[in-house]
């Protein structure tokens, strides 16, 4: 299609880089072959930053890659705009259309003034959030005096649920003593009731997370808990806390205890370093593990701005992931830790991707004409091993694998079994698949054939602990970011989720008119279901 | 590649019906014209059979399309192959290779002799299951004196624990007042540190599965377990039960107050129904519900031995699959629940699906040249919603789904909030989603556009009680069992799992000799990846 001459300049598919690229993969780096990952491959296609180490000799590259890939960064300006994102610029728009025209600032969620310059906006953005830090501290210091609370419910759903929960649940092993979190997302009526029944209102905070303060799921849960804490005998106005914009509808001292702010520009998949997570982190591991997460994510973020690309490892990452998704042409991306605590960390990254970079169109509107963002999926190993490896390693379509390993396990509980500790053996089976999948098995029994040539890289770290954790998250929020900005769409709004939305309120007008009497419009193929259900 | 006659005869590629679906897949059934998704067509391509009723009509199918897979399904004469199953054959091979060669009787765990001839082999084999219930039920009798136990904590990884897991959770609201279980799985040994600190030895069992008797995780979390309890007081070996083979390693009456027998007929990941499942769930449900829920699995059996594919479930859902695998190419399943209970039931039919049908042969020992098992994901709605369905709406591949959702919620509470119940909320997004993704969305707006057709079916049943769970495992089981019957593979073996292992095993030899001062093999891939390690 014809298209003027700087919406050419900005278009990926006309990067020099990507012609370059397209040539080098019709030919990928063989790793089945005998002495293609030798241990010199290993050293030299490892990276480091901070506390990570990024191991890559396992994917389908070569120094030709390697140098065409850093070219694409070069020409989408990734690093000019990983700058504007994190000074405040107004990044979050299509151009020439109607969109959320904002800026997107999580990274000063977690920028604790160490840093010179980092723009107006950005400092701005910062000051700010260091109120609701100082806020959420003293209202932290005044429950230790009390005691009174062992239980907190975060009622929040997709990003005020997703990144919290997993975050929480990685770091289970630092809790405080009887500070324990329950989550309540899901409309679903059970969601609520399965929680509501197993903890004492009297003992309980609940913690209410939407920006707009307007949110079905989370106002109707809100309401099914506040009429459970009544009849308990429990004022709801004093166990429940907001975090909401300042001037939403939650945003009322009548209804709430305390209330704790966020701006528009965290969006939601990016919330959980501000208060979104915040609170409720703060009460279970106490407000200087909340600071060590921020001081995490803070340090990467700096990483993140680091030109050389292989010491940046998000924009590594990055870039890898774009050579298998625009070049080899996979579809997906499993992320599997090899650690029990991040259970829930691929469901939090699934949306942070999925949602940032499921996109069709480009920031001028232009639908585009190659692949964006991969479905993003996982569990943990060793698990997965006894699961859906199977397919990963002899299924017919090829899975794309970032593996997250750690040194040293979180409670330094361990034990000697057949010689070896458990570490030991989680770490073994890591390499031992990442090895496998990469250099395959020749075989006269044609089950036993393995292809190979599957990539997959390993991010490692000493041990999961709340300074690494938020280096985590902010590893796999700028990956994401890079490749949104390669891409050159609109990571950052969400205009998808709608459609369903409007036509969810059509259904539901259908329901409340048997109750209010009141005419719905009519939604012939909606009621053609309901009329399914109804024989059930 | 030349085969001889019989081998053209059992290969997928060269069916009649083949090549009919992919002339019709040439130009699929447009969900966005207009008028394309009325409500005769709803009504049309919606099919019952006991508890359960499949809404197809936003899937890409026409009468002709429909037409070709029941042929299809004749030709590769899917019943036959599903009756061979059910009646003992020994259907777990490839010819002419060194193979499990097993017969494959999961559903013989659920019959309960109601109605005739299984088989002989089938007969058998429910005849030492209901001795294996007997068993259980006295054992059960037995505690309910004691109310000693108040936690379970189970043992397995693979099928010994997602299956389990999965239902454990999809029933906590019919959970019996003061009994808990618990899981560990992963060989990280953080995984049984988080467990084992929460629960009291004195009033906790410990259900230790492994088929084999020699699974190293979960011989590895059993000594871990071992040492705790005797550490804390109490003989390991009052507490311990076993599920495992007869003359396995963990059939031994001085370790174990009692063992649970499985065959070797019965796979990891079709082993919810087994005593695997059943020591577990009759502990936290009651022996009679988990009777219940081999009830509900085996009354869906029957079904899949229906020749009416209209009226077979899991055979239509199986071709349902298999237009949108093989003619329409797509990559992924998502199966998406609006239940929160069924948290973690994608997880395991991930693990069933593409442990069973993730294979590049066929039972003839030949690679396929056609695609078989989809990579299998996904996450409760509505909460999806808010995360990854960004990307299914408007991202650049199209996944198909399968909705699940119910009429009923469990636990038989809920609020009315602006007019609505949750569960009526729940109910509007199930189908608002299904018909959004079917017909999409035209607009001026670009960022608003939404392509529209990506395939969808919702799987509907009144309420998710232990019968219903039931007869929605067996849905999911024959429909994965009756793909890979249509692809002509083992969908019972595992083979893809071993490379990892022994490669494991060589790096876990390295470490075992610092320790013991034994020389091991060298592993120069892994030695590299260890001192990278080593780094950190």
């Amino acid at each position: 299609m014809a298209q003027s001459q700087t919406q050419i300049n900005s278009s990926y598919r006309h990067y020099r880089a990507v012609n370059i690229l397209k040539g080098l993969a019709a030919n990928p780096y063989d790793l089945t072959v005998e002495g293609s990952l030798s241990p010199e491959r290993i050293e030299r296609f490892s990276a480091h930053a901070g506390e990570f180490r990024l191991l890559f000799g396992t994917e389908r590259v070569t120094d030709d890659v390697l140098h065409a890939l850093r070219e694409l960064s070069h020409e989408a300006k990734l690093l000019e705009k990983m700058e504007a994102m994190q000074r405040g610029d107004v990044i979050n728009k299509i151009e020439e259309f109607p969109s959320e025209n904002r800026k997107v600032l999580h990274t000063a969620m977690r920028d604790f003034f160490l840093h010179p310059n980092p723009g107006k906006e950005a400092s701005k953005a910062a000051e700010a959030e260091k109120k609701e830090c100082e806020k959420l501290k003293d209202f932290m210091s005044a429950l230790e005096g009390k005691e009174t609370y062992t239980d907190l419910i975060q009622i929040g759903i997709g990003g005020s649920d997703l990144g919290p929960r997993a975050l929480y649940i990685a770091l289970k092993a630092f809790q405080k003593p009887n500070r324990n979190v329950h989550f309540i997302s899901n409309v679903d009526p059970d969601d609520a009731a399965a929680v509501l029944r197993n903890v004492d209102p009297k003992r309980t905070l609940v913690v209410v997370v939407s920006k707009s303060g307007s949110t079905l799921e989370t106002l109707t849960n809100e309401e099914i808990a506040r009429k459970y804490f009544e009849e308990a005998g429990c004022s709801s106005a004093k166990h429940f806390i907001s975090v909401t914009s300042k001037g939403s509808p939650m945003d009322n001292k009548e209804r709430y205890l305390a209330s704790f702010y966020m701006e528009d520009y965290i969006g939601g998949r990016y919330s959980a370093t501000s208060m979104v997570g915040g609170v409720m982190l703060a009460f279970a591991l106490g407000y200087d593990q909340f600071l060590n997460i921020l001081k995490g994510a803070h340090e990467m973020d700096r990483i993140a701005l680091n030109p050389n690309m292989m010491e940046n490892l998000p924009m590594l990452s990055a870039m890898l992931g774009i050579w298998n998704r625009n070049f080899l042409h996979h579809q997906t991306l499993a992320v599997l830790p090899y650690s029990q605590a991040l259970l829930r960390f691929p469901a939090h990254l699934q949306q942070c991707n999925m949602e940032s970079n499921g996109k069709r169109i480009d920031k001028e509107g232009h639908p585009v004409d190659f692949d964006t963002g991969p479905i993003v999926w996982g569990e943990p190993g060793t698990n997965g091993q006894h699961s859906f490896y199977q397919l990963i390693h002899q299924g017919t379509n090829v899975v794309p694998i970032e593996f997250i390993g750690f040194r040293e396990n979180q409670y330094g509980e361990d034990r000697n079994v057949q010689e070896t500790t458990s570490q030991e053996k989680l770490l073994s089976n890591l390499l031992a698949q990442s090895i496998a999948l990469a250099k395959g098995q020749r075989s006269d029994n044609p089950n036993k054939v393995f292809p190979g040539n599957r990539p997959n890289r390993i991010l490692l770290a000493k041990r999961l602990d709340p300074f690494t954790l938020g280096g985590l998250l902010s590893y796999y929020e700028n990956t994401i970011a890079f490749q949104g900005f390669c891409w050159n769409i609109n990571s950052f709004d969400q205009e998808g989720v709608q459609l369903g939305k409007v036509l969810a309120n059509k259904i539901l007008s259908q329901f409340s008119a048997k109750r209010t009497g009141k005419r719905a419009e009519r939604f012939p193929e909606a009621e053609a279901m309901l009329h399914q259900i109804d024989k059930l």
